[in-house]
């Protein structure tokens, strides 16, 4: 197993990306080969005195894409960008699944253009897990789309379904279509035309229409959606939290003494509800849809999400996540054919 | 000042609907005109002890409208139904605004069907108070139209800024238009439209695309989405919370004896900071666009709720929101006129 990371893509990159990967290394005891910078990853890695470990690759990259730049145009002009060439090492063989925290949309349009996407899947889309009161449900897509078909939105029913069985190890898991309202003719254009083709679907196993405030309640575990929904409930839930703990924060120096107290006192048992809730424990979120693993991680990961990610990746891989999607897509096809010959 | 109540309406009606009349009566000196089954109401003004307080008005109706029915049959069929009474008392002069809690579809209809739109505007929005860093940010629209069009969050940004400006006092409110990033040329297509027509709108003070985290730290005063989108989000909000509060009493409960002690030293802190965010200080949500004042309240509303909804109600009235949207949509018309002319 050889996950090739793009060494130079975050806001901590490379310290970070670094760290994680030798975490990695040390608990999946995988091969990582760093793609970036090979002076500044190499100066990281003597830091971690793990310099000369074999398991832990460096493969130089002279450009590194910056989050401002148009993802197209980055990958078209920067040939031997950290996230171009890691990508590559997968479309070539040489790693069997590529991690970037850095521009998500330049990490898709690289994982279209040099992976291809599976033969049958119009448009990539990103899944990420979101903690839930029983464990985790998986919201795609969060940002891939926008402007989605009905169609799109029942691939990513299929394929979250695919991700959260192999990975989570959910048997049959529970498919909602995030709208306004339970009864079927709710919503707008787009989901009234998906809810009848997610009742056909094979190998989802659709629940109907769910609100927004079923997805903290983890009454589905696929949660499908187009990327405008998903990137703003995501975001908003990223933004409320961070604002959630400063104002609780604020309140208890306000509080005096007695709040400080208590609030000393009742801290361990927040803090082990906080890592349950803490997404970088998750990993980053799978690209699905193209032919190989892709995992996006989040601009700010530390080395904690990224060493997750990567554990992400090498689960997709081993539970050949893209063979199973690609398999289910071509079976579906030959259904659609049949039914036509017919 | 006289506001009628749809007393039949909501999960806790009508005991809290009466109850919190009753406040309101107290609390702003105005008229209360309850509207619904005159036994019930009686029997719960009678608790109260204000059953012969001028100020509280019964006015019988025969019939209820439940949360299940359809709006548009539901307010053809039941002629007397509470809500569709309470709403022609706005529109014969008898009351000077209206207000429920029950199916806020139902609410929608009967205010479009009695006190008609106003002239200029295409369709009504729902604008809902979300408690920020700062103080009150505005969301609309919360549900009131899917499928909006570019022209339709035009209108929101205008209605949105009125009611910002003269019901919570802010001078030239900041307007954000949701997206998923904050260039210009990001997001869907309806939000691409509709960035270059709020630049040029009149009397709104347009701060360009904000993001889904920066709700919650106020960015904008008021944030401008389709109905879709911010009822996905409201309910996400709603959910988390919930579920939130669950999974830290919980953790408590699990922490031991010293957790526990910590949760009573820190509680009136927090308890303060949890009024701050209680929606049900803010009142209910306006229905912009409508000829009359219409507040539409959340339907698992209790006294208190409703009492600072009949609040939001009044400061409706005395300063004309109705008037200003109505002044604004005119003098755009005929700008749009004369720029034809010419």
């Amino acid at each position: 197993m050889r996950i090739a990371v793009d060494a130079m893509g975050g806001d901590y990159a490379p310290a970070q990306i670094v760290l994680g990967a030798v975490e990695a290394v040390r608990k999946y005891k995988c091969d990582i080969v760093l793609v970036g910078d090979e002076e500044k990853i190499k100066a990281e890695l003597a830091k971690t005195g793990m310099a000369n470990n074999p398991h832990l690759i460096i493969h130089h990259a002279s450009e590194a894409i910056e989050m401002g730049e148009h993802p197209v145009e980055a990958i078209r002009h920067k040939k031997d960008a950290s996230l171009v060439v890691a990508t590559k090492l997968v479309k070539s063989g040489d790693c069997d699944g590529v991690l970037s925290a850095g521009s998500t949309g330049a990490a898709t349009v690289a994982a279209k253009m040099f992976l291809k996407m599976i033969k049958g899947i119009d448009r990539p889309s990103i899944a990420t897990p979101l903690p839930t009161t029983h464990g985790i449900a998986l919201l795609l897509d969060s940002g891939a789309i926008v402007d989605s078909k009905p169609r799109d939105l029942t691939e990513m029913a299929m394929m979250g379904s695919i991700f959260s069985k192999y990975v989570y190890g959910i048997d049959n898991p529970k498919v909602g279509l995030l709208n306004i309202g339970e009864e079927e003719t709710k919503g707008n254009k787009k989901v009234q035309a998906t809810y009848p083709m997610l009742k056909q679907a094979k190998d989802v196993n659709f629940i109907g229409n769910i609100e927004g405030r079923d997805i903290p309640s983890g009454k589905a575990d696929v949660v499908i959606c187009d990327g405008f929904v998903g990137n703003i409930v995501l975001k908003f839930a990223e933004g409320l939290a961070v604002t959630l703990f400063q104002l609780i924060k604020d309140a208890i120096k306000n509080g005096g003494i007695l709040a400080k107290l208590g609030a000393v006192l009742v801290m361990p048992a927040l803090k082990k509800l906080g890592r349950r809730l803490d997404v970088s424990e998750y990993g980053g979120a799978p690209l699905l849809g193209v032919n190989g693993c892709c995992i996006i991680c989040h601009g700010s990961s530390n080395a904690k999400a990224i060493c997750s990610a990567i554990g992400v990746a090498i689960e997709c891989v081993k539970n050949d996540v893209t063979g199973h999607i690609r398999d289910s897509i071509a079976e579906e096809e030959l259904l659609a054919n049949d039914s036509e010959t017919i």
